[in-house]
């Protein structure tokens, strides 16, 4: 499986990062048009008893629709996630809702995608977060290109690969 | 100190919880009319390198407002934190703006306070989140009473201490 997480330029991310071992490790996948993202939270992961913390739930939106944004600017372009230039997205907005409570021992599926793009920069997606088919959050997310390796003087202050 | 996450009924919540060891641990502290938390992050909570993860920022908003709205609850009715009843607060929404990247070696500090309190049951919570004095992130979180003690029969499915 071609994961976006093993394209992005950073792999120390504590939501995504494929060698934080302290980390998250959620990896996001293209099925058809929908950014997917399948995660097994662990004990220690829950908030209240039982439940997936809401905190986590929000990193792991947050990390697979900056991954959706980017792998989306690259299919856009019509070229592999490997291919130059590289883009860094970060996070302008979170806003997410609680619609159930998630028990921690059940797999939480993502389905995100970009539903609009502003100055080539401003992306927004909405993603879904289910269990067992059934949805329990939603999200919009705003993911801002902040850094892409041909024009390195636009840079975003602060952010570099 | 007297912090709110000594008296909440759980301490094994991820982003709050006092006997999770894989967890964030963060303590929360009435200062005034504000509620305030001060959280060092570790290297493994960054995002892109050297920042604090967005998803790790939107974690201890959501548990400090959680905190926040508890210990609201109590001096709302002029108890303290220990008394009873045990009230429990699950997140509605939370809705965060990231504004400033944050350096991972440099400490968050968090105010939030309570401004609207809807049917007892629905408090919606600000909260800045700043660096060194400057503002880098802002949010707002909807925290719902979802379990009373001295209530159990009314509590939302699928939440108790």
């Amino acid at each position: 499986m071609d994961y976006f997480q093993d394209y992005l330029p950073g792999t120390t991310c504590f939501g995504c990062g494929s060698h934080n071992e302290h980390g998250l490790q959620i990896k996001s996948y293209w099925d058809g048009e929908i950014a997917k993202c399948i995660w097994q939270p662990q004990p220690y992961h829950e908030g209240w008893a039982q439940l997936t913390c809401g905190g986590v739930i929000a990193t792991i939106v947050d990390c697979h629709c900056i991954g959706a944004a980017m792998a989306t600017a690259c299919r856009n372009e019509h070229r592999a996630l490997d291919s130059e230039p590289k883009y860094l997205f970060a996070t302008g907005s979170i806003n997410i809702r609680f619609l159930k409570p998630a028990s921690v021992k059940e797999s939480l599926e993502l389905h995100a995608r970009v539903i609009n793009i502003k100055n080539e920069k401003k992306y927004t997606l909405n993603c879904d977060v289910l269990v067992n088919q059934e949805k329990v959050a939603d999200a919009q997310v705003i993911a801002l290109l902040v850094y892409r390796s041909d024009r390195p003087e636009e840079a975003a202050p602060g952010f570099r690969p």
